[in-house]
């Protein structure tokens, strides 16, 4: 069975899901996307994702393309439609197809596509040993709390960061506070062992991962605290680690080059990742390791 | 003669021209655009349009996707298949079509895209009588210099500006200066008669109509001085207007429902407005008025 993906009503084999040129997805980046996990082909945290996206679309005055449910029938069929146990199911929702004009058009639909595609995972190394990231200015938008297609910054910030040999960039706020990575939240942990992440201000994308971490954080006793921290804090933590929906609790182990805490993954971070393991198995059945 | 798009090597009926939905420019805003007018189906200012398309281009490491002379061949070519005197030319040219991952993918082709459309010019009524506007945060990215296809904060702010009975919204930075307008760039004329336009920085979009203004300015022995300029001055200046592709030179006669000097166009706004019109006759032969 090819890869199938859905785009405006059609299930469509994925080399020929095309879009207009004048979709204003192409044309303006006016639109929002989401992308969930699934493991034995269950979505992972479905609820809060679609909460998110429909938050995104209000936030634009982008009109939801279908109802709730039928959102989520189509979520099924796409993924009961493609041939994978363990991936990732991509929406992406713009305000639809019209002659070029920064004003909303009116009397337009929105477009809706649907892929299911890999989980393109940190590798199991990554999750065992820990990554490097390297810190840069955010180039980003003022709205960072909407998951807007326009990820150009984020392309960017990340494509930096592999070619200095790193797994993500964390970016700076102009005031030089660590607002998240391009791609994924993060936290750091402090000397009492108390978990320091961003608030989820417009200044950083609020993640399901993150929050999902820091209800089991709090679930297992552990102070976490949601406030800007600086990249002095965070190169002085103890441990700092990434959350996202396929980095799950991602250990960081060098900034700038620099290790964090003895440069190995710290006993809260390694606590945090197991925890996160055992919902992702309540969720979905998956064991990770 | 329908109206014909080009699309990655192929002319096509408008409404069959599509890319793929994993096109980098509608997963990720990864692309750039140009805007050319043309009159009597002569292109006004191409040379200095294609040589900021080449500058977004190589901003951003992507490829031009054919030599220049190619290029200007196939804008000929869309020009000369489409059945308009007065129009856009509009480009767009993005990193290409991979299966989505945030870093750059490898060898892929950059999709080009051109269509032929309509001016959307302000009415004559505006351009006579000039137009309103409203100030609002600036909510870009921080390149503003590349001509990215990652236009959602200008989408919002131009719909801000219409639902306000505004033309088009004055974008302040954080220090309250006047950078430019969501899709144009911008001046003011003080009591002295000078020009006062915010500097081609990062921060703005280096208009080709803004450079060709201060050029007819100088020209006329007009003072014409890059340098930011706060939303207060702007307000108590003698006259203010708009520089753009489809904009020309608009007279600005209210910011914020305040009145623009006399809330009339001003003398120096005119003189500019009637040789940016002869610029447009001396290249295309059109006479705007």
């Amino acid at each position: 069975m090819g890869r199938i993906s859905y785009v405006n009503g059609r299930y469509l084999r994925h080399s020929q899901a095309m879009v207009s040129i004048e979709d204003r997805g192409y044309q303006f980046a006016d639109g929002i996307y989401e992308v969930i996990a699934f493991y034995n082909r269950r979505f992972l945290d479905a609820g809060p994702h679609l909460d998110r996206l429909e938050r995104s679309l209000r936030e634009l005055s982008i009109p939801m393309p279908m109802g709730r449910r039928a959102l989520e029938f189509v979520a099924q069929e796409i993924l009961d439609r493609n041939d994978r146990n363990d991936g990732t199911l991509y929406f992406q929702i713009t305000r639809g197809v019209a002659r070029r004009d920064h004003l909303f058009p009116k009397n337009v639909k929105p477009s809706l596509v649907m892929t299911v595609g890999g989980m393109r995972s940190p590798k199991p190394a990554e999750f065992e040993n820990g990554v490097a990231v390297i810190a840069l200015p955010d180039q980003r938008w003022a709205r960072r709390d909407i998951k807007s297609i326009g990820l150009l910054p984020n392309v960017l910030a990340k494509q930096r960061a592999a070619e200095a040999g790193a797994r993500e960039a964390w970016l700076l706020g102009e005031d030089g506070m660590v607002l998240e990575c391009a791609v994924s939240n993060n936290a750091i942990v402090n000397a009492k062992g108390e978990v320091i992440t961003h608030p989820a201000t417009h200044a950083i994308l609020g993640g399901i991962s993150r929050h999902v971490m820091l209800g089991l954080a709090r679930g297992a006793g552990i102070k976490a605290i949601e406030r800007p921290f600086s990249l002095a804090e965070a190169k002085a933590a103890k441990e700092a680690f990434i959350t996202g929906t396929t980095s799950n609790v991602l250990p960081v182990v060098r900034i700038d080059g620099g290790a964090v805490g003895d440069g190995r993954p710290g006993p809260v971070t390694k606590l945090l990742q197991a925890l996160y393991y055992d919902h992702i198995f309540k969720e979905t059945g998956k064991r990770w390791n």
